[in-house]
């Protein structure tokens, strides 16, 4: 169905070309009809891999290929289809993935292994993949370092606007670069629901660090976002590192030199996962809660993900409501150390409600204001520690049943 | 703002007198305009009593006072407002429940913490009791044994019909009654939520036996139902007996001899939380979701409630979309045991998926057609061990988002 582009869009930044990585997108004609759904990246022979997969117990095939796949530390090819996620497809799944993985190595020369794959879209139908086979050689040929923007158009499924991010930073004295891409629209709840996200750099880092950097950076950015709960079975975050810029050499347990590298890759990913949040299904209103004074900071984490999935907070942002009411619930169904006569709540830069009760008089006239506005800041203290977390989410509205009430059909 | 009636709603059941118990409800402007918002019970001197609350950490006023007088273990009064919950009014909260409670003890000719105060509507806005009280007299005078339909009217905030259910069992060779009615339409989730039930028999029964049978009844009932995954600050369920049936008496310890009177009365609370259900805000259908073969009652229950709550599966079927893709992908967020190549699916008694894959060629037709209905009914067998749950809810449409969107305004 058609989907009007979200009022939360931002411009696609044009991504310039990175050291070691040529891509593409065509239209393999899998699902969709009239656009690109097929997308194929090739990474230089020296690229190291990092991964981040969904925390579901049902995913999907390409799920449990690319964990395989991540054993090995290096990666040559990337291969995303749209429309259909190739999970719950039992056998037939598996067979996809290793022909897919299969005929991306033969075109590139490497082994099946170095090849990441990535589906998204429709579960439980199976995925031709002599479609999808018979597209890959065309697309291979006509793989360029400048086809960022294809690509990003060509994961998408019920996105309305395309996703990217760049950064440059030092290592050593040397300017590395950071290109990213994603794609993600419903199901974007903690550990990342139906997001795919590729990242890649030409700086070149050992994988152990690359890990460890990209599961920091995630946990602060897509396991902060949230749009409805629902977790996907496909979610994927990867990240490639080409080796194609020369800077001096990081070793395996030199954390320390890649701090800026680390906090620009923490910056993109963020960047990339409040751009998903801002193409939830439906959205028309981007809300940050910032949990402060809590018992912990991972009660805190847990206290601004269930407000930022209340539906009943939700809807009141909807309704351009500063129901803070619905806060006040949503806290105390946490489960979190809470109590009730020291929480403070307000609502863009005002607060509403201090030490268990309404203020009195509070001047209601910026919050109405604030609340018209197209992104929405929740402040929350609980008053009991020194715990804090900053997540996102966005409102709840008739376009979420448009669209979640008539996906299939 | 006025909203058609549930097309799941049931007749109200007319509910016979119960010795010990005279009720009334009456009109006392706290909030509304030209409907009845105030209730009151008076119950004979005998009366044991047992309550089961919300577990929310911000719960409001009304509730301490519950917790508190229920130490007491005896009864002899209940006051119910609608439209405003008493919640996050700190001192004036307290101030509220303890100038309620004195007044109708004072009628009644009772200790204060005899009374039970029940309050639901909206949060944070103080409930001027003086309004509470000066209806109270009145209100006491005309109290009448039988007024159930105005008492299940007069508790009503967003419910869109009254609620209520009546059974009689025997207690060694002698009959008694049991009597209940019930509010709520949003918030009803794990724990309660803003819902309201008060149950009335003419038995005489120690107040030990009455908690364990009621906290046995309220898990496999209304813990067992799910609206919007929201939990209310109010919720409470409390069960009086009046012991005004002469019966062969009940010791401290015979839970044996209560084996039918506990199946009754787990059997009405099962009858009052789908009848909550069945108003959910917004529905249109009432979805049963039975998980079979889990690896533990808590882990099926635990699923049971993930897919019950799952905007995504709630919105497929309210698209009449028997998506069993989102299903999948609830069980697997559930983070419960589960494998996905043992997993089956099955919708309105036809098995679609079966051991990790869509069963091929199994006949959509009967699948389509009750789709249709007005009750979906969805079995997942986990294929793992011998764990089971039942769990109802609703599916999420437009309407819960027109209700709850502009709920204060």
């Amino acid at each position: 169905m058609a989907t009007a582009v979200s009022p939360l869009a931002v411009p696609l930044p044009v991504l310039p070309p990175l050291a070691g990585v040529r891509l593409g997108a065509t239209a393999a004609g899998i699902r969709y009809k009239g656009r690109t759904d097929l997308v194929m990246m090739e990474l230089a022979a020296s690229t190291t891999v990092a991964g981040v997969f969904t925390s579901s117990k049902c995913p999907g095939a390409p799920i449990d290929w690319c964990r395989d796949a991540l054993a090995g530390g290096k990666a040559r090819a990337v291969v995303i289809n749209a429309g259909n996620a190739n999970v719950f497809t039992g056998k037939a799944g598996v067979e996809t993935t290793k022909a897919s993985a299969a005929a991306a190595a033969k075109l590139v020369g490497c082994k099946p292994k170095q090849v990441f794959l990535a589906s998204t879209g429709v579960i439980g139908e199976v995925l031709p993949h002599d479609r999808l086979t018979a597209a890959l050689p065309a697309l291979h040929a006509a793989l360029d370092p400048d086809a960022w923007e294809a690509a990003a158009r060509g994961i998408m499924t019920t996105d309305t606007f395309p996703k990217a991010a760049t950064r440059t930073v030092d290592i050593g004295g040397t300017q590395v670069r950071i290109n990213g891409i994603a794609k993600g629209s419903g199901m974007i709840a903690p550990d990342m629901a139906t997001m795919l996200c590729f990242v890649f750099t030409d700086a070149k880092i050992p994988s152990g660090l690359l890990q460890d950097m990209l599961k920091k950076g995630v946990d602060r950015s897509f396991n902060c976002t949230t749009v409805d709960s629902d977790t996907s079975t496909s979610d994927t975050v990867l990240l490639f590192a080409t080796g194609e810029t020369k800077h001096p050499r990081v070793k395996d347990d030199d954390a320390a030199m890649l701090k800026a590298f680390s906090a620009a890759l923490a910056d993109l990913l963020l960047d990339l996962a409040l751009q998903v949040a801002r193409d939830g299904e439906g959205a028309q209103k981007l809300i940050k809660i910032a949990v402060t004074g809590a018992a912990s900071t991972k009660s805190a984490k847990r206290i601004a993900m269930t407000v930022a999935n209340s539906p009943l907070v939700k809807t009141a942002i909807a309704g351009e409501d500063a129901n803070w009411g619905r806060i006040v619930m949503a806290v105390g169904k946490a489960g979190e150390p809470a109590d009730r006569d020291k929480l403070s709540i307000g609502v863009g830069g005002v607060w509403m409600a201090r030490d268990g009760a309404v203020i009195d008089g509070y001047d209601e006239t910026p919050v109405v204001a604030h609340m018209k506005g197209k992104e929405v800041d929740i402040a929350i203290d609980i008053g009991l520690g020194k715990g804090k977390a900053t997540v996102w989410t966005c409102d709840l509205t008739h376009g979420y049943i448009d669209i979640n009430g008539s996906y299939r059909s």
